[in-house]
C-alpha cells in the first residue's frame, strides 16, 4: 500500500497501443509452433510484453476509475464506502462466461478478486475479521472473497467476529456456517438470534482432513482428537481404518492438534496446516468420506446490499409453537413460487414455546416475486427478519 | 486448478475490441466527474466492465502463449521445466518502468507475480519448500516470489527445505539468510559448505515483531522468549521497557510463543501469526528497533538461470589460512571493477586452518566484467565455487 505516485493522468498514457497488431502477430507466430516442436522464444516474449504492457495499462485505468467512485463518495471514502458485492459478484460472473480457456474459470476469477481487490484498496483496506488463528479455513475464505489487499484480523471466536464488526472495528466478518456432508454450524446461526448483524454474500471453500500424529505410525493411535463435524466427515474412513480407537470431539481442530502433540497414542483429524504448526507428521489423507467436503461461510456485515442478478436471501422467522404454525409462513412463500434451498428449526432464545426457523429462498429480498411474498408475510403478522440478501458464492 | 475447459481455440475470440473507442469514452464520462461531485456509476461500471473484458482476453492470450512455451519443451513438461526466473524479473522490472499510477509499484507487481503464476501453473506449479509452520514469514516470501498458483510446502528445517529440492521432492526453496539490522543467519549459508545447490533468486520481506503474551500485561512479564535475531532487532526497545526482564533465545519465535503460553509471567517476541496460533494478547508493537527492518530470503534450487540484467552472483571461496589468502582472492575481482556487497567469513566444513568466505558481487557470473574476474581466480588455482547468479531482488 506504501509508495503512491502522486499524479492521477488521464486515460492518455494508459491508451492501450495496437492491439489489433499484436494479435495479429500473435496469430502468426502461433501457427510455426504447431507444426514444428521448437517454437522461436525471442518472438513469444516479444509478444507477451506486448500483452503486458496491455494489461497494465488497463489495469492502471481501472484503478483511476474505481478512484472517481471513491472521490464521488466523499475525500476520505474507505474502502468499505463504496464497496458492491453485488458488483463484484456480476463482475465475476461475467469473467465466467466470457472464459474460453486456457485458465480455469477459478483461476480467472482469483486473479480478478486480486485485481478488484487491489482497485478498492487505494484508500485504505477492506478490515476483514475471520476466527483464527491465522492459517486457518476461515482465513483462506477471506482472501478467497476479499482478494489479498484486503487486511485479514484473526480473532478468538465467532462471537468476536460478530462483535467486532458490530463495533466497527471490523468492515465485515467471514463465519463458517455449513459442511457439504454434515450440515449447519448451529452456533452461528444461533448468533442471529441477539445480533443485528446482516448476510452479506458466502463462500464455498474445498476443504480436506488429515489424520494427523506426533509419531506418523497408524498403529500408536488409540485415540483420535478433532472438531464434532469433522469427525463426522471422516467416519467411514475411521470406521474402515480405526474402528478400536477412542474418538473425542474438541473445540477445534487447532486444538486437537494442540492435544495430539501431547501423546504418542493419541493423533487429531485436522486441516494439514494445523498439523504443521504443531509438529505433528501426516498418518493419512485427505480422508474425508465426501471428495467434494466443502465447507461454506457467511460474510457479516451491518447492511444490506442491492441484487446482483443471482442472489439468496436469509430469513429468521419466529413461530409460537402451535399446529401449523410453520406451514401458515411457508404458504405466501409457495404461492408465489419462490424456491427454498433450506431451512433450520432452532429453538427461540430464551422464549419458551417459540421457535426460530432460519430460512434460505432463491432471489433477493427486494426483487419479485420474494418481495412479494414477504410483505404478505409481514403484512399478516408474522415475526419475519431479513437476515440478508447476496449473491449467490462464485466457485 | 481443478475444471479446464477442452478447447484451444485461437486467438480470434480473444482479440481486444474496440479498445481505443472504450478509452475515448473513458475520457469523455471522466470529465463530469471532475467537476460536479456525483459520477454516473452506471456509465463508469460499463467502462469498467470493457476494460475487464479486454484485461480477460489479454490474459487469456498470455496464458496461451505460456502453454506454446510449454509445449516446445515436450508434452508433460511440468512448470519447472520452463520457469525461467530471470525473465519474470524482467518482467517485473517493466512493469514497475512503465507504471505511472495510481497502483503502487508492489501492488502491480503482486498482480503480475500472480498472472504469471497462473501461466505457469497450468500443467502442475511449482512446488516450493520452506521453513513451516504455516503462516510464517518464510511462507509470505514464498507466495510473494511465485505467486498462489505455486504449492508452498512447509518443512521442519532449513536443512529439510536443502534435502527436498536436492531429492527433486521440491522445485525450489525458501531459505531466511539475513536481516537489514542484524546480519546473516550464518546456519542458512552453512548448508553450502555440503549442499551442491545453487541460489537462484532473493526475496526481500518487510518484517514486524510484537511482544505479546498470555495475559496481556506488560506488568507481569520477567521472562521474553524470541529468536536471538528477534531479540537483537528490539534491544532499543527491551532496554527502554523491559531492562529488567531476563531475555531468552529460543531456536524460532514460534517456539518462544509455544513457551510464553505456559506461564504469566513469559512473554515472546514474534510475528503476529505465530502469536495468534498460541492464543496470545499483543502487549505491543510493532516494536522492533529499525522501521525498515528487512528479512532477505533466498530461492534454492537445482541449475544456474542466464542474466536477467540486474543480477547478484555468490561466491564461496576457500583459502588456507596464511597471510594475504583473501587479499589475493579480491584482487581480481577489483582489478575488474567488479563491485562487492557482502563479505562473511566462515569456518570452513571440518577442515583445520581453512577458512571460506561468502561473497556476494554485482553482475552475473557470466556476463563481463564479472566472467573475466571468475576466469582468472580459476585460473589462479583459487577454490572458488560459483553458489548462483540470480536477479535482484524487486521490492
Amino acid at each position: 500500500m506504501a509508495e503512491k505516485k502522486p499524479a492521477r493522468k488521464v486515460a492518455k498514457k494508459a491508451a492501450v497501443k495496437k492491439p489489433g497488431a499484436a494479435n495479429g502477430a500473435a496469430k502468426k507466430a502461433a501457427a510455426p509452433a504447431k507444426t514444428k516442436s521448437s517454437v522461436d522464444l525471442a518472438a513469444v516474449r516479444t509478444e507477451i510484453d506486448g500483452i503486458d504492457r496491455q494489461i497494465e495499462a488497463l489495469i492502471s485505468e481501472r484503478a483511476r476509475w474505481a478512484q472517481q467512485v471513491g472521490r464521488a463518495k466523499g475525500k476520505l471514502a474507505a474502502a468499505v464506502d463504496y464497496y458492491r458485492p453485488e458488483r463484484e459478484a456480476q463482475v465475476l460472473r461475467q469473467v465466467v462466461d466470457r472464459n474460453d480457456g486456457p485458465l480455469a474459470n477459478e483461476v480467472l476469477v482469483r486473479l480478478f478478486r486480486e485485481i478488484m481487490s487491489a482497485c478498492l484498496a487505494q484508500q485504505e483496506p477492506l478490515r476483514i475479521g475471520f476466527l483464527g488463528p491465522e492459517g486457518t479455513f476461515s482465513q483462506q475464505a477471506v482472501y478467497k472473497h476479499f482478494g489479498h489487499s484486503a487486511k485479514a484480523l484473526p480473532l478468538a471466536s465467532v462471537e468476536e467476529v460478530f462483535d467486532e464488526v458490530a463495533a466497527g472495528h471490523a468492515d465485515f466478518g467471514v463465519v463458517p456456517v455449513e459442511n457439504s456432508g454434515q450440515g449447519t454450524i448451529q452456533s452461528t446461526l444461533d448468533m442471529f438470534l441477539s445480533s443485528p448483524l446482516m448476510i452479506c454474500g458466502e463462500v464455498e471453500l474445498r476443504v480436506h482432513q488429515y489424520l494427523m500424529s506426533r509419531t506418523g505410525n497408524i498403529e500408536d493411535v488409540e485415540r483420535v482428537y478433532s472438531h464434532a463435524l469433522s469427525l463426522a466427515q471422516c467416519r467411514s474412513w475411521l470406521r474402515q481404518h480405526l474402528a478400536g480407537a477412542e474418538k473425542q470431539a474438541v473445540v477445534s481442530n487447532a486444538e486437537a492438534a494442540r492435544r495430539a502433540r501431547n501423546a504418542d497414542d493419541a493423533a487429531a483429524i485436522a486441516g494439514k496446516n494445523a498439523g504443521h504448526v504443531y509438529g505433528l507428521k501426516v498418518i493419512a489423507g485427505p480422508i474425508e468420506d465426501r471428495p467434494d467436503n466443502t465447507t461454506r461461510f457467511l460474510v457479516i456485515g451491518r447492511e444490506l446490499f442491492p441484487p446482483s442478478g443471482h442472489d439468496r436471501t436469509s430469513l429468521l422467522v419466529t413461530v409460537q409453537d402451535q399446529p401449523g404454525a410453520l406451514y401458515k409462513v411457508l404458504e405466501p412463500l409457495a404461492r408465489h413460487g419462490v424456491s427454498m434451498n433450506r431451512i433450520e428449526s432452532r429453538p427461540a432464545h430464551g422464549r419458551l414455546w417459540e421457535y426460530a426457523f432460519f430460512i434460505d429462498v432463491e432471489g433477493h429480498a427486494e426483487e419479485a416475486p420474494l418481495s412479494a411474498a414477504l410483505a404478505e408475510m409481514q403484512a399478516s403478522g408474522q415475526k419475519v427478519r431479513l437476515l440478508g440478501a447476496y449473491p449467490v458464492a462464485i466457485p
